[in-house]
């Protein structure tokens, strides 16, 4: 079966496994980077190769409006048309409906809103987005959800609902012979009775893998640790599960000690085009006048094409707003991101996850004061 | 001599040459991509070395003010700043002065003005110009020089009177033992005996190179070429000539036909922001719709990088403003000039050049019709 999932490791809850793909393997924990528009912003995807990438995440919403999923079908498929050959996953369009289309109705049966490129009237359903997703051609798509404020009861209880309904909808108009893997989305806010009840309905439809939604959408970190450790429980042990939206590095390690798979995040590129970059003691901010004479790259621990520069260069491209700062803190920030959870893995099967918890976390956030006065 | 010129081989005026650097030979003819701001703008310089590109340009104006060419000469200079280990040349910044700066005054001595980044009062004479050159060290620096409005005879005899003394004011100023070359620059607009009365002025301090200088500023591609015609047997063959700011296709054609041996332009990287693209068949802006399902390369003469990309694909990253758009048009443009200034110096080598201008002209140029009817 092209989407076996084999766990070949556990350490505590967190497991390192392999997802077997169509477009190649996944070993996991993984992180997806984004690739909104069908490009991982500023970043060539042979970039994304040599950094070991294993899976890119591209957003259905995007090329639906722009270039559109059928002109994509007619190009050979998004894997093709980024000339990305390894993994993809598509979302299902749900998430940005809500967060950048303008909306005119939410009914039983899907979503009227506008376009924010062009103000044109547009309507997705669940048979919509896996019709979209078809045409895009993902390895891994994504069930068509409704994602509440995570905080209020009754717009969670309704969500949770609605996404249920798409859910079934969804399955319906997949194949079962689908080169493609559907995997549901569980919902339900930072309630715990409701998160259960949303899992023990997504479960039950028996899909490829389950994922976390919901979450990083304004609730306090607590708050998410606190809903992985009431909803992993009620995930098959034998399905990757992914957490959607999240790739905060403290993220990252929390999940993963939970049980997750699988993250995606813009934060890579969108810190990138804002100067900041993560190191090992924190996350520094490249325009800082500090670093005007600084010879040494980003972070001593990574060996990528742009740890060749010195944040006194980079500082200067941030400052100058040159294009090839962009290019080169994505690179850096992909990179940081994709060996921390590469190390993880390896702990995991080690059984050394803890110890790389307890030496990264205080260090990264800061909260020991040897870190206090690293760079 | 580090700075040996050896001509290869003539074919009619053309030569194919090497110039000896303290970061490497250059094969001339070379054409000498432009990094403004110490990056040429969306590249890596890892690209411009696969490129095999020879020669970058950096301009002094830019780095004095920022990032400052003292803290570039801190930093170890331009090379280290920039990680570009090949030869390099800055102009002498008076050209930027006059087109981006708010001039106060000229006076025989030097350039009063404002920067364009602060309004800051700064002043740029010969030898301010030598200092900066000398903190930034490139292999090639330029004279200090003043460029007229190219028909104006009584503002081009003016220019020439300054830029002579100037001359001998960088000269007095440049070590003899100096690890970077001066090249002089031959004013006189478009006047042949303006030019001619430069040209023995500036060759009389029997400098490394001599440029042309003052060309490529609103005077028409007929009044550019003769010119060259009138300024370029003024020149001693010994000496690499250096025509500066021109990069269009055919006026390398037209440069090399007549004796020049350098050549540098934003124009790759420029267009390539506004998604134009050099083809064999003339330029193309990929933002035009009828490039929205073609499935082609930017062009077939090219392999690089950027060939693995469809049209259809360049023109939605394009359309999306997507940051790749402008690094995969860029080194496809610089890749074109490359290509073609290389191909010129294997015809020039082989006796065929009339031969390839002939072949290359029309069809870029469109006046054949076959041309006409290609993509």
């Amino acid at each position: 079966m092209a989407f076996e999932f084999e766990v070949v490791a556990t350490d505590g809850n967190a497991r390192a496994g392999i997802l077997h793909t169509p477009h190649g393997d996944i070993p996991t924990p993984v992180f997806a980077p984004v690739g909104t528009a069908a490009t991982v912003k500023a970043v060539p995807p042979r970039d994304l190769e040599d950094l070991n990438i294993k899976l890119v995440l591209s957003n259905t919403y995007h090329l639906h409006l722009r270039p559109g999923d059928e002109l994509v079908r007619d190009l050979g498929g998004l894997h093709n048309f980024m000339a990305w050959n390894g993994p993809l996953l598509t979302d299902s369009g749900g998430f940005q409906v809500f967060s950048l289309g303008e909306i005119n109705r939410i009914d039983d049966d899907g979503v009227t809103f506008r376009s924010h490129l062009d103000g044109s009237a547009r309507r997705l359903t669940p048979g919509r987005s896996m019709e979209i997703q078809r045409n895009l051609g993902a390895d891994i798509i994504m069930a068509f959800d409704q994602c509440p404020n995570p905080n209020h009861r009754d717009e969670v209880q309704a969500a949770n609902e609605r996404t249920h309904r798409w859910l079934r909808l969804c399955r319906e108009n997949h194949p079962d012979d689908s080169n493609q893997a559907l995997f549901g989305i569980v919902q339900g806010g930072v309630f715990p009775d409701l998160r259960q009840a949303s899992a023990r309905f997504v479960t039950d439809m028996d899909l490829k893998g389950y994922a976390i939604g919901g979450l990083a959408v304004g609730e306090t970190k607590e708050e998410m640790y606190q809903t992985l450790d009431d909803t992993l429980p009620s995930l098959p042990g034998d399905r990757p599960r992914y957490l959607m939206g999240v790739g905060e590095p403290d993220d990252l390690v929390e999940g993963i000690c939970r049980g997750v798979d699988i993250f995606d995040c813009v934060i890579p590129t969108r810190l990138a085009r804002h100067g900041a970059a993560f190191t090992q003691a924190g996350r520094i901010n490249l325009r800082n006048s500090k670093f005007k004479t600084d010879e040494s790259a980003i972070d001593a621990s990574l060996s990528n094409y742009a740890s060749q520069f010195s944040r006194a260069y980079l500082r200067h491209l941030v400052v100058a707003k040159e294009l090839l700062a962009y290019y080169l803190i994505s690179l850096h920030n992909i990179d940081f991101l994709a060996r921390h959870v590469e190390s993880m893995r390896r702990a995991i099967i080690a059984g050394t996850l803890q110890e790389y918890a307890a030496q990264f976390l205080p260090r990264y956030l800061r909260r020991n004061p040897v870190a206090e006065s690293a760079p």
